[in-house]
């Protein structure tokens, strides 16, 4: 199901890149620091800078816990700024949540009521019931994971179920059958790209969020071949080559003129649809 | 291996009763609401009326993430005084994270090093690496996701692998293999007693947390029958049956009067031991 808000930023920007927002207060620019909220600041500039060529900003929610309550202020902050600003960009809280029931009601409440993010990532291993209150709120949206980009990503998504398909498959598949799956999209790691395009025929009406471009090693080119559709139902995430571009204070600049690069490469990609 | 800080307060108390703290700010007595932070008073006097029988507390972290800031504050603030006032009893963060390695460390930090927890319950669908972060604190354990629950357990969970294994047998297998896994515990539903006999086999050594008697209807008669062992290494959690036990002024004592009565009942299976 195309969604409106992630297309026409798609189409208005030529570009389907997703900035992580992984801030790590010691790889942030020093003069920051002497700031009231050194991580808001960064999330703020790298934000003005780069929106131009962003269509969704994806805050890794760790980052900010570990910092507790000061932490939680600032993704507070970060997300009524989005939200503020930029009301026309998509938001992914990137908190890998999912527990039971009435406990994954109490993360959708925080992340997608009050923090009031447009879509959450949600881990499936707890099954049906662990996924379904995230997807109970209106314009909401969950990306489970399928398949990650990191290497323990062996241990069980690649095991084979004993009807021949993968976990992950198997994960995608039944997800398909939960109450309003239309609402649920589905990250998948850039580590194999072939492995896309399997996934791209298993669910063609969902988007995909394609972590792992940039420090993670994903191939721009190789996602794109195998994940990207006529209807470009495809979210490319990069965060660290971008945000940490510069560890000086010419770091927004520089983040901008990566993620331009990036988008230049996106549009030519879009060009040959 | 035994862990020494569980095992002394197993003996000392006869128990093995975990309590878990999902406080629901719509289930607390009304007159705590006027209180400055009501959670934490709610809290506080469960801690101080339970735990005569109680060997640990299990924070459930998604009911303080419901409150943003003010929800992080009261976490803090309950770690604090059980560090404080019981360093003697266990603590566990149920938050059931899990990310690729940079971001699972961040979240080892908050809950492992600034909030101060003994454990913290961590997802395995990620894999290695994304649960190592979390092994590599001195004297701070990972409850790692094996058997839930919740129905949606069976979606995943029990799914047969190429050499008929079941994927939860597997996650506990494999996870024998990674670093440091001597201090891998293990989250084991009690919906299905039977398999808790089947993962005892399997981690003969490994301490069991079993959620869900109670509201969730596990029968502490059949959890010991297959899970309970010579050296004790189980943890039998009960939440809502205990903290809710009253929703009036009362509430601590009621509380008492239940954690009392599955003590009394834990007892008498360790006697028979």
């Amino acid at each position: 199901m195309l969604n409106n808000k992630i297309h026409s930023q798609i189409i208005k920007k030529k570009s389907f890149l997703c900035v992580g927002l992984d801030i790590d207060i010691n790889k942030i620019p020093k003069s920051l620091l002497t700031l009231d909220d050194p991580i808001f600041e960064f999330a703020k500039q790298i934000i003005d800078s780069t929106n131009e060529y962003a269509i969704a900003y994806k805050p890794n929610i760790a980052f900010f816990e570990a910092h507790g309550v000061q932490g939680y202020k600032s993704l507070e902050k970060i997300s009524k700024y989005l939200n503020s600003n930029f009301p026309e960009i998509f938001t992914i809280a990137d908190a890998k949540r999912g527990d039971i029931g009435n406990t994954s009601q109490m993360y959708a409440s925080a992340f997608l009521k009050d923090l009031d993010f447009d879509s959450i990532t949600v881990s499936p291993y707890m099954g049906s019931d662990s996924v379904e209150p995230f997807l109970s709120y209106k314009n909401k949206y969950v990306f489970l994971l399928a398949l990650t980009s990191n290497k323990g990503s062996e241990d069980f998504q690649e095991l084979i179920i004993n009807d021949s398909t993968k976990l992950f498959e198997k994960v995608i598949r039944t997800s398909r059958k939960w109450k309003n799956s239309d609402k649920i999209m589905y990250v998948v790691g850039a580590k194999n790209t072939r492995e896309i395009g399997k996934i791209r025929t298993i669910v063609p009406d969902s988007y995909l969020l394609i972590p792992g471009i940039g420090a993670q090693g994903g191939n721009l080119e190789e996602i794109c071949k195998y994940g990207l559709d006529k209807d470009l139902k495809i979210i490319v995430n990069s965060s660290r080559s971008i945000i940490y571009a510069s560890d000086r204070n010419d770091f927004a600049q520089m983040a901008k003129n990566e993620a331009k690069k990036i988008q230049m490469e996106m549009e030519k990609y879009l060009n040959n649809i």
